[in-house]
């Protein structure tokens, strides 16, 4: 995706829906260039306010869709602002389900003029079934007790920190935040299931020996829904180290009646399942999401869970993840 | 898919190419009406020979090519009959990568004349993602050190097992020849990666407390290119039975550089995933494909295996799985 970005919150009324674009504003501040905002919009990313031929004018080289509905789709008044990002000689991406090509007024004006769209939820590549087979470099994965637990972010987080120090380090995306933020990656999700292992081979080519890519976990071997995507992301991505993304006070799965499972058992599941394409990968450390507990409580926590796992703990947000990557800088 | 079928051959020059033809002769006789050939066809089913005209005249419902090749396309000698199945009535099915669908001459005519056309490679249904719910009734899977190992024929082998002595059972197919045997089913590792788990379970509905559904395994949990279709696939069959599908003679996984998993941390691990979503899953039995072994060498290994396991051994072709079933009709 062609940076800079002018980061679209359309008629967004409240923060919750405009994740995405807080997500690359937060983590590529350097290519969060201006906010677009329609009326109606109550959100504010503190980004100057350009229109798409005024951010064209500033270089900007892609206007990025930085919204979510619960549907997925692309609301009609969205519409003349995309074109006229097009117009304006911009690309435009999306992490929707409905596809920016596949409506006609978009695809006409995109091909007319040029432009590229990315509708990143989509898979361009052709992929093939992995092959297993040993690539250089090294990876880091996250892993985790469930889905929405923090597995992006401990992964940003732990690039930031890698690349603070001077170790080679890419976050690799495989969710359609995560691309956005990334600017490339797979919605590894969206795949055909046969590809899975196959499509994170891809996303993580083989690199130089003390090249890390930090890859985006996705659901969790522990989630009856998501299982079978995690596992082959495991297989795919070959991982050395893994982190494993945890919340200390849940106790279900998000929206189903199952139990989270013990953080032991998770790591030693995760190990297990990772020792097939890697029998040297090593758990690294436990990220926590805290956000809904207390300072004191959070500081108990780490502890104990230092002292139960052998393995340093943190919160990405609170504390960054320099503890975690002091045990890969070492 | 109408039954009973013409089974296509082709220009098929060796029994290798008709497997998926072979398999439904084999498993649904009453379906399998009789064979189709071109000019150059070197193999026979031992059905009559039958044009489409004379097959739709005899009450056949559906021309199902039973004829693989490489590159899983559609030659162009084979239009022309296809065309002419519609033209006489039939209802025409693939298992072929290439879709009938895609090519002109043929949609045109299922179009023009009403004629259904089975993609079964291709999934028609919406699926969603797996929701863990437990099911009433009761499934088996079949599971395996490796990929083409015999889960599908030991699937089958069950059914008929199962239904000789009256109990309630249907083969549930997941993949293009299963389909093809079954006339219906889901080629699971062609759903998109979300919904592999979604998909499993609207294979294997809800059914009477004494219904077995006898599920078709795919892949393995050991092996780096499809163990996530695998697991999602157990995720949501939820399988009170498994049955571990082995080839003893067999030492690296087909076509890769990896060793087959030990017999019994196959099926530790696949008992460990299926008890997510069915905690009190058992595995059953084992059955072994002895194709590359004499018989004194198959009894010793069925003894072997017996005393290592506790579980009952079998090869379904030469024994038949009837002391598998044994302990499920108990």
């Amino acid at each position: 995706m062609r940076t800079p970005y002018l980061l679209f919150l359309g008629d967004a009324p409240e923060f919750s829906m405009i994740k995405t674009a807080a997500g690359i504003r937060e983590w590529r501040p350097e290519f969060s260039r201006a906010q677009f905002r329609l009326p109606g919009c109550g959100v504010d990313l503190g980004l100057p306010d350009m229109t798409p031929a005024e951010a064209a004018a500033e270089g900007v080289g892609t206007m990025v869709l930085g919204v979510v509905n619960v549907g997925g789709f692309i609301p009609e008044v969205w519409l003349a602002s995309i074109v006229a990002a097009l117009e304006a000689g911009l690309d435009v991406a999306s992490g929707m389900h409905q596809r920016l090509a596949d409506i006609p007024i978009i695809a006409e004006a995109a091909a007319r003029l040029g432009r590229t769209i990315h509708d990143v939820r989509q898979p361009k590549q052709v992929f093939t079934p992995g092959n297993g087979a040993k690539r250089s470099g090294k990876r880091l994965l996250t892993v985790g007790i469930d889905c929405v637990v923090g597995k992006k972010y401990t992964a940003l987080a732990i690039e930031k920190a890698m690349r603070a120090r001077g170790m080679k380090a890419d976050f690799r995306a495989t969710g359609q935040t995560g691309i956005m933020i990334a600017g490339h990656g797979v919605a590894i999700d969206a795949v055909i299931a046969d590809f899975i292992s196959g499509a994170a081979e891809w996303l993580s080519p083989a690199n130089d020996p003390d090249h890390w890519d930090v890859i985006e976990g996705q659901g969790s071997l522990f989630h009856p829904s998501y299982a079978g995507v995690t596992l082959g992301l495991i297989h795919g991505s070959q991982p050395d180290a893994i982190v494993v993304c945890h919340e200390p006070v849940r106790t279900h799965l998000l929206g189903l009646d199952y139990p989270v499972p013990d953080l032991r058992t998770c790591i030693d599941a995760n190990l297990a399942a990772a020792r097939l394409t890697n029998p040297e990968v090593r758990a690294i450390g436990i990220s926590i999401n805290t956000s809904r507990m207390g300072a004191p409580e959070v500081d108990q926590v780490v502890k104990d869970i230092e002292a139960e796992t052998g393995l340093p703990c943190c919160d990405p947000i609170r504390h960054g993840a320099s503890k975690i990557v002091d045990l890969l800088d070492a």
